[in-house]
């Protein structure tokens, strides 16, 4: 049978049509051992008044990353309709069996949410998640925000980021939101391997499409949560569902223009990084080293910078396995 | 049997009264599944120059601490027996099979080496680790280093500790190695639970004893690793068994007096921290808050400070359960 | 390579067109690490004699639901292929891995056999059975029956089954097989969510399909065996497979109209159900409370009856998760 | 060092001398790899006025059964102080992470709570619990009620309980609190087994104790947890720290006078009971088979009573091991 | 989107177009919770010299079976590019992240590589193996070379085998290959199932191929090892890629005309080879037997072999599952 | 309480003092998740005429080694009980669920039993098993078997061994057996490491005591399994629990005088050993390569033989981890 005329199993509980508040869920039937009709619970809050705009806010593509969790839980539960023009719908724990275990894929079926777009109403519980946002969710929304950061295994310097795209008016509109977002870094990316990509699935519906990098380890601190509540007011405001003045703050303009940016590891063992996170590189200076756990007196595997540049990304982990990508390295654009 | 008198199996591949450099192994055969005359190899390096006194330098107590393997692995390929007058014996991946799966217990027996002590020539893996250095190493040492960080749940400020202890003097000579490691902080810790501690096991027989928590998440700074090789040659020159200068910084000294010191957690969900590392706290002031995953437009539950200071321990991971102790704030001594 | 294309795997070691009774094995070729050249071994019972109808018989479908397993594997074991006009294929372990593990689904994929058709010739193991199912043994039939109870994880009040079908000819034969089953209770069923059925599959073959709940807990009783066992001899005998007469009991017919027969936990902890099953229910009534076990003095969550009825089928566990269905309350029709 | 001279590390965060009603955690320090400095909450209720007796109530020693929990949650939410003459001590889930996984024994350490007394305070996780149980509550206690059900894999006649005891006073007191609590079965016992288990350590201090075993099968049910309710109340009014009446039912005085009253498995397959909970056996009948799931058209293995009564326990899953309890048989005492 | 269109993830270090050695890798990113921009390095060595054919020699594509890793690494270390006349592409390690589990199929997704082609660029990791053997380096050859043993569980005579393929002149090519190959036996395949399978994907474009089975139970001798060094070494020679002479050797030829060759269990229990590997067998006589491990006194399961021949492989391990594969009878051929 | 008095839970269902055959169990009760009253039952059989001494028969001690299981269980069922003059005690499957797993050691605790004498009746599975034998079967036998081979992980030449012990008188009876075995090899051991062995507490207790080496891998050849049947045979003729003739066979001495005979692997890849079992190897020879399987084109590391001898025992799989014995030389005694 042809796939598109499937349906998906996922049902909310909430009504995107009604003014107001309404914190719900969507519902995706879920049979298992443990529960043979059971269901996964997606939480979902939608503000609306009136008929402006739609903003869709999401968090939680990756669950070990939790500065989009935590400022979009915080805008669901003081977001004031009457304030809104239009409509936000927020969705803080997007794969929200990864936010509860707290990892990067579902505990599920390892699903990786944003590399299985555009999903199937009758494949994996990742995949269910992702087509009912390809043909629920994305077409309702103008403007898309997706909040990542580095999870457990990376850590970035904090940057919004918006995507080269054929459509030059598109890409403006979306640049003007990266811009609005106020990071303290600004990245403008050339998609290399878009297979799956949440944010290719909403480029290609047309829609203004924003995406973050907040920082990483797993963790979050005071700081980046507070770039990610100001920005997410800020969009709000810069695409006039809310009223306000943008709280500007000073953004760098980064770029990673090639293959040599990234630094990988051919070898297993703890990772030495020469440099912190921000700090400027020289090509050919030693940037990493890996040191074997299997014996002392073994000399390091040493990895130097093919670009200068600054440290926008490293490999967060102490222990580094063969493939890893241990460090990338980026332009400051003036 | 009497315990005293079984033989500890570990077998080292190094001779420790020899002079020179020797790069070897703590052999403890480990029948099981996979190899049923298999061994865990414990990596260690011995530096013997003449008859001065003995160094015992560890890192990797627990797996998923990289200040103390980095440093003490680069300092068993650099450092020259001529230099020294006495003996370094370097053991940098002490709880090896928990350095080589980048966990804080040993994969094995999910034994924490650093609550196994005295151990047992008879019992786990781990068990048998510890009563080798009970047994052992500790007894050929002078002066103890154990180099700890925050791991993959934890992040400190950056600091070198002694215990207070009954003998006056001892503690004395205790605290003077931990100011001549030089850290960003100091931390004189009074033990509230010491059951099964390394640093107990070795305070016991009065050696002088110096640790260290210096940063965590499981990562490593080029920063904090600088820190960390700053401060054993610092000692190495302060015990006299390297000649050179103590390379000095300035120390910020800490103490936390009692258990409102520390902020458990009574709730699982996401949490945000008010407060970074280093920041000042006052007293009664909102700290911490746990934010539940399982819904939307729920408030959260508020965590305040007990007491004023500064934050100098957090939980690391983004995801909080209950029973989880969210942050540590010290007093600043002057 | 077109799908249809591709032949499946397992190969019977009965042959079904041979009278008398074998017991064999559906053999499916399954490589994997712990056997190269192994296979999984459905057991087969065939039982024929002459040119009649056929019946095929499957228990089994889910791994830890009982009634049908005894009940045809008793059948098998004392079938007197002379008493027989036609052929009875007895599969009584049809998702043999998971009976054998006493799961819902498979412990080799994970599937749900019952959400698998048609399957695939090349898929997961779970999807060759339905393939051969789909492909093979249902064109052979006449008459199909699957026997299904709640599992460990669903309770339900002893039921018989059939569909509402758009050819209402084949409605009024499954019909007339479920009354001849004459189970304590009946539920004409509007299936809404057919994807992946095996009943589905049977009926879109026009064939006459039985199926039943009886029970559950992934437990069996004396009583629940003996409805299985009565109802499927009085199936052979309805369909002239077997001479005798029916052993008749009486029977309440009941509807599960709509979406609010159906109650769902948003919220974790304990189930405490205020009725049994077979208790009348009124709309409104308080029905269930989920109780948190993570602290004391915290009221449950109430969950109120949206329709009146009885308790037709219940969440077995005393542990519930969010997104399960506490309870089903079902409408007598008079 | 002597093991009597540990301190065991459970700190409570309530007040066991004050008056009123406090709601808390027994809090557990347990470093692991997901948390270092985590802990385990056990919670727990302490409802005091003035100087009465002692009660000292426990559900979820096995995390799968539901009629303590259940009971005493909701006693822990709704005891009045003023009414109360003395102390309640209510500990609904006493091996709480068994009960937050629904496991009879702790994930954590396999830890089986009810075969770990007197415990350790250096042990398990488990041994931990009991040691806390056995040196801080049970010497404040003067009656004990351990309420118990079957699990997932047993299922009971609701009985209350006690043990034939050295000391016959007690042995009174016991019984006349196993009566007052008014299941629908009485079970006097004489342990062959007491190796670890709490009701000893609970009898050997002298104390009241009085347990049960209220269904099983690893769910509940509203009768079996009325039964719970009452039984809790009646005990509270016959010790005199609740006014009131007892409210009373019959109950039919059970024994099991050796080991001829239990029939264990010798073989693998799928279990035929044939009768039910409650129903007479003679001496010599058919009580159960085992079906293989291998094959069909093998004979099940067949198990004949060995005595005669009324079948009072049962292996609850349809699934059965060799060496599993199958059915046993109690006697009626008139 | 068309799967044609899609392009393979995996890029390659070594330049296959360049004169002289490369040692590098082919690599796979593979984003995973404890990687996020991780990558799976499979190592390649590619030997080039001038313009003359080029020779795909593979080992590894099962984990577990040593000596086409083993023969093709020192292969690998020793071919001197002055000596080729064409190219040489070595895969010792094909399916890597098995042969670094040492297991049969891939530990990521349990993939069984050569039951994977063609393959999919979008699919799982052994899947997007398949397809860049499949699209770039399948058609990149001349000659193919497979080595493969028995893996774990299953043990086999040495030999080297080609397909019967429906071009004769192909297969002339192919039995040349064989013969070349000098193992001390060699078997004609006609193949029943060649679903997914690499030989019929590099036979479907032409190529000659060359396969082995070596030896088996997961371990290697000296004297397998120097059966796959010499036919690595003598194909090389055969195909005029390298100068010299083919050291020569007798090799007996099998055939396993039909499914009669193959003995399966239809009992689980430990198993009795009553042959050892190359005796003679007559068709009837007892081939194995199966006991029982659940009790004592029972007698085994006995299995006759249904034709005569030599015992040409063999189930390896002792204990034995219903299914498995327990013995195969080959003819010889004169 | 003094472990010596606490009672082993494992009851026989055999009366070891009767006459005749009995085939039964060992009754060790195992409460755990899956059944709460179950057991692990061990197979027994007693073959009992009159008062002659008692031999006890064991195989399984490790679970992946199959000369003992197979060679004991076909023992069990056909010693005549009228052909024996004493008792002959058979336990083919010792360490029952590591036999059932296919594991060396037990899949409940990891208990290696052979490593856990003199057990503990309170202690974990193994350890129960292990005080049952210490404290009931072996003080019943005058003659002690117990059949081991390599496992799936170790190889050895087939020989039966005995210790050097101070009664030189009982040793003299213990070689006498080993030498009425009649093995190819027999070697007279040293033993460097006692702890737990089942051997010493046999030995201890003034048993005569002989063990074996029959083979390895985890498989089972029909040419070790004779050696072994007719070792067993011949044992019984020895001790004159049998009639009849010994049947003699040719039998290599050999000796492992010190630590020199072990060849330890210092890292991880796959083995190239230079030899195969029975081989002369000379001191200094290259012995084994360990070759990396991260990369090509990097050589293997060498490991030397460090005395002359034959290959007596090797590291079996083809896989290697840092500290496997890689290869055990053997002196031939003359």
């Amino acid at each position: 049978m042809s796939e598109t005329l499937l349906r998906n199993p996922i049902r909310p509980t909430v009504d995107f049509e009604r003014d107001g508040v309404q914190h719900g869920y969507l519902r995706l039937p879920y049979s298992r051992d443990d529960s043979a009709w059971g269901a996964v619970m997606i939480p979902v809050t939608v503000v609306k008044n009136g008929s402006g705009p739609t903003a869709l806010f999401t968090g939680g593509n990756h669950g070990d990353e939790y500065e989009g969790p935590l400022a979009l839980s915080k805008l669901a539960s003081s977001l004031d309709p009457k304030a809104v023009a239009g409509r936000v719908i927020i969705v803080p724990f997007m794969n929200a069996p990864a936010v509860w275990a707290g990892t990067r894929t579902s505990p599920i079926d390892q699903g990786n949410l944003n590399r299985s777009f555009p999903g199937r109403p009758d494949g994996t519980v990742t995949q269910k998640i992702a087509d009912y946002f390809q043909r629920s969710l994305l077409p309702m929304a103008d403007l898309v925000l997706d909040i990542h950061s580095g999870g457990k295994t990376l850590d970035f310097l904090p940057f919004a980021a918006c995507h080269v795209l054929p459509d030059k008016a598109q890409q403006a509109r979306c640049e003007a939101g990266m811009r609005a977002f106020c990071a303290p870094y600004c990245m403008r990316m050339l998609e290399q391997d878009a297979q799956g990509l949440y944010d290719t699935a909403a480029e290609a519906l047309g829609k203004v499409f924003v995406t973050t990098e907040l920082g990483g380890g797993g963790s979050i601190s005071a700081r980046t949560l507070a770039i990610a509540e100001r920005g997410v007011r800020n969009l709000l405001v810069h695409f006039e569902l809310l009223d306000g003045e943008i709280e500007s703050a000073e953004s760098v303009m980064l770029d990673m223009p090639d293959g040599d940016c990234y630094v990988c590891s051919e070898s297993d063992g703890l990772l030495e990084l020469c440099k912190d996170l921000g700090e400027p590189v020289q090509a050919g200076e030693l940037l990493a080293r890996v040191h074997d756990a299997r014996g002392t007196g073994v000399g390091p595997v040493d990895y130097h910078a093919r670009r200068s540049g600054l440290l926008a990304a490293r490999h967060f982990p102490g222990r580094v396995q063969i493939g890893d990508t241990l460090a990338v390295i980026a332009e400051v654009v003036r």
